[in-house]
């Protein structure tokens, strides 16, 4: 039996923020969006059907805790919520923040340009108030 | 208490399949990939947190039918989920069958390029296909 392992790519590419019930909880290392990935820690689970119904269900629930949160810490205009997997096929669900006149606003983040970092302080500050915005 | 209309845009780029629980089910008028298009028959709905937590579930269970329909049929390397709304802010959730050498792989189909249309002989076969698979 495979146990769960955070994939090589999501692990470099964001940090971690914490783990709520099904999910790892990450911020992406791109300080052209607030950009958040929650990774289910199941083993082996590509595609949202690979789940059970259960961990579907929690997999909503905790997509939408981080959404309202994101939402509520950045007032953003839209938030853009996807699951893609053509290059890391992990199952991992985008949370980004989007607002009038951001990069590439209103197109997609994926696949646009190349992630620009984010200060250690600015990183720090923003994870605060996120994991803060997710207190119940 | 306002009703549920679908909007203008998306009725403009996609036809009509069926309706299931929740949400119409739709094929975008683009021959470049089996693109899918759930639009939860709600009123006044932008972000999955407007529904209510029952809607939510509903639309998990429906995405992930439409999904393994779509899966099916096709065959796709990767099923691509999302929900935008940057530009049309009615609440609709993206399911698109994506294989590798397709358009734009492995970046997202949203933003690139403009629609190509599919004949009305493909679109009606395409539609077949998908209905046959959603049956129970």
């Amino acid at each position: 039996m495979s146990e769960f392992r955070l994939d090589e790519r999501l692990e470099r590419d964001s940090d971690f923020l914490t783990k709520i019930g099904l999910c790892e909880l990450r911020l992406m290392k791109d300080g052209r969006w607030p950009w958040l990935v929650l990774v289910p820690q199941r083993p082996d689970v590509s595609e949202v059907f690979d789940l059970t119904p259960l961990d579907q269900t929690m997999l909503t629930f905790e997509t939408v805790l981080v959404t309202e949160a994101l939402k509520t810490v950045t007032g953003a205009t839209k938030i853009n919520t996807g699951a893609l997997g053509n290059i890391v096929r992990q199952l991992h669900v985008h949370v980004v923040a989007r607002s009038e006149g951001d990069a590439n606003w209103p197109g997609p983040v994926w696949g646009h340009g190349t992630a620009e970092p984010r200060s250690t302080e600015d990183t720090k500050a923003l994870a605060a108030r996120i994991l803060d915005a997710l207190k119940p």
